[in-house]
């Protein structure tokens, strides 16, 4: 791709900077822009490199920019995209980084009006439990999915611009429908979140937290390494996905007391099946082959 | 530790063999003699220098040991402990590596009769997803907790040779009683591989659940890899420990059930609160710290 001249990222976090980073990396930029809330942050993102240069505002990054980036908690979008809007240039594509589509779509929507055709919405399936400029890493976005979810007024040259900027961070883009994409990821991602900050909570909230900690081994942390996340943007993305994470909440629930009973009944041979067929179908996704055949995938 | 002449392994796979190992690196052994069901395992055991010959059963592995170590699924302890009762000599001690306690001890007042006091029950908190002898390694137990749960007429000779033993692989000691130590596992261990397995369980068993794995990334991967643990070996796990369990699955449904009113009612203060409270427990937890304070511990 030809390289661009000046990009902007919103929000230097772990997505923004990694986005900015591997741009860089792959010399398809030439100069980054950020801006965010957090002076500390700020300056991280400049002493590594992340950035050239500090706005004072969304629409000070925006000002001559090819390509925007908006890599905020969710919930901020309304007012990011509201100040870009009166100054959107019309050679500027924006782009962001939001886990949840649904919204994103509508706020650009309302707040883009007639330059909603510039938004192309992305999701990078790249998250981690750090965050911050400090956990940026121009790599993090490599044979990563990039999920698009575009606007029918998005014309085919923009989407393959931005496209583009993606795969020059090393990413596989696919494209699906923002009501998809809410969907699949409310149950690979969204609930898996709830369910670790669940546990660490309910845990935590014991009298004798600090012995149950202390019996907890590799298995415990792992399983918990998503309630590490950053609270805020969790927060948001369990706002902004509620109905769908509502549902998948209830049918987990329902399998669960599956499994309660099953326990309860001591219902040894039944478990065992299911627990090898589960790891079989885990151990297959993780080796990149089909899912094993279910007898009775209910 | 006075080097031990002879060590049976009753069980060689990632306990047993990692057990056999660290006493190996430790000079702490001249002679392992394993039994197992498998005799491609009980090969690779021999080849990779975890035993030095495999015996035809657990009696003739025991005898003339100075240590045997039974580590199969705890379900197999009244049959292995029956068998090695009559031919038990009074020299011989023997350990665990059994994953739950209460069921443990029952079955060898039961199997051992007036020769349990030679029995010091123990569980090496050390599991990982791999198993079998080719996942053993030496250092499985260095700095890894070892809780023993002692039987009122253990000696206390007994004790700290058995003591002894799981240090030598560099596992630090402690002591509780069978009850305490199976409700403190019930929640940080027994509990996350139900909740991982009930995950898994539920995505697999979709009709569209190749597209669902296609989007899941490295939190869903962390998260289930306890759900790709040995099926027998939690089978047994789950039926031994099974109303200790229950309760756990009960209080963690509740507080499910809590979280998704919050979501259900987008209540996103009081769920960003909660994430960084359980954020910062476990941050403190991995750290070595004491765990914050809780205003609210309920």
């Amino acid at each position: 791709m030809t390289p661009l001249d000046r990009v902007a990222i919103i929000g230097v976090g772990l997505i923004g900077g990694s986005f900015a980073l591997g741009l860089r990396a792959a010399g398809a930029c030439r100069r980054v822009v950020g801006v965010g809330r957090d002076p500390v942050n700020m300056r991280t993102a400049l002493e590594r490199g992340i950035i050239d240069e500090v706005a004072a505002s969304p629409q000070e990054a925006a000002r001559g920019a090819d390509l925007v980036l908006v890599a905020t908690p969710v919930a901020q979008f309304p007012v990011v995209l509201g100040a870009l809007a009166p100054m959107l240039e019309p050679k500027t594509l924006i782009t962001d980084g939001g886990s949840t589509k649904r919204d994103v779509v509508t706020a650009a929507r309302a707040a883009l009006g007639a330059k909603s055709a510039q938004f192309v919405p992305a999701h990078p399936i790249a998250g981690a439990e750090k965050s911050g400029a400090s956990a940026a890493k121009s790599d993090l976005l490599q044979n990563r999915r990039v999920v698009l979810t575009p606007l029918p007024e998005n014309s085919a040259e923009a989407l393959e611009r931005v496209a583009d900027c993606w795969r020059a961070c090393g990413a596989q883009v696919s494209r699906m429908s923002p009501e998809e994409h809410d969907a699949l990821l409310a149950a690979v991602s969204h609930l898996p979140h709830v369910l670790a900050y669940a546990l660490v909570d309910e845990i935590a909230s014991r009298p004798e937290a600090e012995t149950f900690f202390a019996h907890a081994a590799g298995g415990f942390r792992d399983f918990t390494r998503i309630a590490s996340s950053h609270p805020e943007m969790w927060r948001d993305i369990c706002v902004a996905n509620r109905d769908l994470l509502v549902d998948e909440i209830d049918r987990y629930s329902a399998r669960l007391a599956k499994f309660r009973a099953l326990v309860a009944a001591g219902e040894g041979a039944r478990l065992e099946q299911i627990f090898a067929a589960a790891r079989d179908s885990r151990d297959a996704w993780l080796a990149g082959q089909p899912l094993p055949a279910r007898k009775n995938r209910e």
